[in-house]
């Protein structure tokens, strides 16, 4: 993967991209899942740049329903959702600091069908919530195991197979005091639900405290744009992911670059606060890095800008604004 | 393009989705421009269903930027913004049912650099405005005029070509009883700013008035996801589009057709509630038409719909959900 | 009334706040009423600066619901609800101009009991919407209806009687080139369900066109901060207006005035943008007419502004902000 | 105080609303001030139901702003604002109870001008900040100081002079197992700058953990609706409260009463969803105790209730919606 030598992470990276020291976290060395993402919680590992990590994920349920008979809110205990591993302290990490996390792989694991989509009461893009607060009757519960295969993909029903298309749903650092729930996606990242975070990319998180406290989780198999009733296809899986750290380069929402395209992250409510973080970040990063000037990068990504709604069901909905590469040199 | 011979346009359209009379609706034909979707204006050109019409669009500016030097707001003269050809009569176009307008083909016209963008003070997605009210400081206005021609493509900057990627930004039918700005987008379709309404596309919009009253207009040679500063790649153009009417389809917002997806558009604010239309009518969509119960349908698109953002700048954001459809049949 | 002597219409209206013909508008010489709020209608009465003008109303569902057993599905029929009296001419009002209306009195009319409020389905603040787009069942239709007296007060239930608090809910003049519903609360005022709009206040419409063209209607025997179903208690009235007009005082957004405050009013979604409207407008009138540096208005309204809900049900919400008078001395 | 004896603390209190023993919080007592509301702190007091507790707040910049030619943007070190007293366990207090704290006095304390209001960079409702992100250039830094004392008001400039009604700004219990700033209004009370949180009120908030773990702090000497410029007057004071117990009364979000309202509060945004949080809470509210069928309570609400809007600055919005007690009996 050449385009990789030239990215920012071989660029700027410690270890300029190369690969370092193998690790493996798998649900035994990992103990507890963390239901936050904060600096309360002791690290799990201590990599220096440039390690590679092999992750066990549990999925967004931690494995709590096992069959379409199960009822979510009978099986589910709120707030211990959406376990994650970690954190992964990293060596050198300060604030201001960045971490580059290379995607290189995501397998399914476990026993099949190990998809699950499942319709949970007040939750989700088209229905009243805890927060958009209706008098409505919430929907029928209701859940979906699916077959998740890389070679067969995802047997959604008898007439459709969808692509086996994997991506980290919530990946992120600590923020520097807060302990965040694993369910918000915010400025650390956590639980952005965005496609793009898929093997191949490399995510750019801030680092907001020392050693930055890596935490990852919540795979899915695949997933539509902006995770329309809240649950995507959810896998455990086996992550290998490299990890490295880019010195003084702090970040205000986190970054993602892939051979084609850079990426910036922005997750509020309403959906044009996340749009308008994505694109003002984007808009900045273009002017510091890249020469433009910078109502010029405003002018060139309102004809060429992209946008991915990653999604609109968590605590903050999250998008991704993004430009060519070929329109930067 | 035989994927149109199987279009619903083809298959529930009064004339089948064939080719009938061909109209020309010229500047001169034209008279004078309309700056709202309204009853109230006496239709330009009656047709029927099948018709062909070359219509001649002004920019979004009605021409009034002519070079670099201008400044917006001394040239333009609001309301008098965005003017749109039409109102064309669909003879037998009743409200509840639905004309088809398939785009056929956008050519950018008149005289070269005819692409124009702009800052406009107190418009735009990253900047306060009339209603996302500030106090800071307006940027400063700016003019880019670019070369469009279909073969050469933009000329953004000396370093940046992009490509010619026409579309129409502006169009829809009138409200039954409302006579709405062509600067705004609402169920009747009107300033979408949305992408996908391009060559090779079928637009279905809904009739709310006998004749059904079409309007068009504020054509773009290319435009990124969310029309950032307000202000595509502004371009005179000769549309060429084929005008169908659906009888007894009542469609509650604007619906769109390619070879390989269905789309729903929904316009409003906040961004999340044009999702939400955009998404709801997508899923009931799949259920009147396409033999999913509701909320397996929900579930699908919550990991295989796709999200398009028009535009983050006009009176109410715009919005297409879509899925493709092999994962219909 | 001796504060109205001394009121900004009294200072700067053209008849010097003085009361001058007397006009009739009943039902009768109404003829038909009117759905949206345009320059398209013809005026049913021309007046004078100065005039007092009685308004027979009707209520917002033109009298359709009659009992508590009556279905609002059954009985309405979008668009035609909230009926609005006139236009009334006001002779020499020009764009940029202002009207002012001086509210007298209003008085319930016809059989008892003379009031309504309704749960329709699809509409109010605590449900799924058209726009607010959710899967959710609706909540179930309800009508009740309540005597409405002066003296009496409006009987609520056996156990509850609530005070007769009345206002104008829909009141504004025509844009300049759109016909807006009058379901909906705009720049140009329209539905804004705002309590303060009541005896004794003034309110101030921008004028958009010559003759400034006033509709009003809608009245509310009383209501809560939001309107939260939707609907309010709803009466047929007798309203007195005093009508006069400011010469070259371009509103952005409809004010009001009374004893003992100042208020403007924004009308947008989200609720913040309405927020946001209403505070700069005010902002910028204590800069422009009280003596006050902007920033200096800014930090004494974050110590002493009031805001005052209309409505969170209609398609732009309204709010209204204000500043006691007596710290602008 | 007779209200009081008839209060839901007196009715339902673990010590039936009678004062108990007497505590002090002083400064340095206190030692650490603490930015977060969680449970990963230690407790700095523990009290019985019926505590009183006199507590000695800094300021909402714990004093670093001394002078008007201070520069906020110097002298303020995010995230380290808005210190917190606490946390204060209150024995007893387990997930599924509720705190009721009855605010008996704020009284301003240190040197003066005890008061500070200020613009600070990308913070305040009439301005783009870190999430409503925009390019245009922030207001210049501006600091007041101001002569606050309970006889004498608030010495807002020469001209005016405003009355002191001071407020708790900030004050909740911990989340279960979030720590989150206390620059933050969420279910668990926080950052809520609510007018209403004033001396003779009592204060419902949700326990998540045992003890409770009460923080307060960051009171102003008075603010208007929404604290427009994000800055109310901030004052360091002597607080004192009395603290309650009720056990087995699960609060989804903070509740407030006085003599004369009951109220609930939401924190979110958009603003219509605090909105929604508030009335719906409020509606659920009537009829769990009040005897009201749930739909007669959303019709009732939409006749009589009352929202004031606490702050439209923080990362997330706060409302109370209120209602008389006399419609309650």
């Amino acid at each position: 993967m050449s385009w990789l030598e030239n990215s920012i992470m071989a660029r700027k990276g410690v270890a300029r991209g190369k690969v370092g020291a193998e690790h493996r976290l798998t649900e035994v060395e990992q103990g507890s899942y963390h239901f936050v993402y904060g600096p309360y919680a002791s690290p799990v590992l201590t990599v220096k740049p440039g390690a590679v990590v092999t992750v066990e994920t549990v999925d967004a349920f931690g494995g709590a329903i096992k069959s379409e008979q199960d009822k979510p809110s009978e099986k589910l205990n709120f707030p211990y959702l959406n376990p994650q591993n970690g954190p992964i302290f990293v060596e050198g990490a300060e604030k201001g600091d960045a971490l580059a996390v290379h995607i290189r792989s995501i397998l399914p694991r476990g026993p099949q069908p190990a998809g699950t989509t499942a319709l949970i009461p007040e939750f989700g893009g088209l229905v009243g919530t805890g927060v958009t607060a209706m008098l409505n009757k919430p929907l029928p519960e209701r859940v979906k195991k699916m077959q998740v295969t890389p070679e067969g993909g995802i047997k959604f029903s008898d007439r459709i197979t969808l692509p086996y298309e994997p991506f980290i749903g919530t990946i992120g650092t600590s923020p520097q005091i807060e302990a965040i729930s694993s369910l918000q996606p915010d400025a650390h990242g956590g639980n952005m639900d965005l496609p793009d975070v898929a093997p191949g990319a490399v995510v750019y998180l801030p680092v907001n405290t020392t050693g930055g406290y890596l935490y990852l989780g919540d795979c899915h198999g695949t997933q539509g744009d902006g995770e329309l009733c809240g649950v995507a296809v959810e896998i455990p899986a086996i992550v290998e992911i490299q990890v490295d750290l880019i010195k003084g380069w702090p970040l205000a929402w986190p970054r993602l670059e892939t051979e084609a395209f850079i990426m910036t992250i922005g997750s509020a409510r309403p959906m044009e606060d996340a749009a308008r973080i994505a694109y003002r970040e984007l808009t900045r990063w273009l002017a510091a890095d890249y020469g433009f000037e910078e109502l010029d990068a405003y002018l060139l990504l309102t004809q060429a800008g992209r946008v991915r709604l990653g999604n609109m069901v968590d605590p903050k909905y999250t998008l991704g604004a993004s430009i060519l590469k070929k329109y930067l040199v």
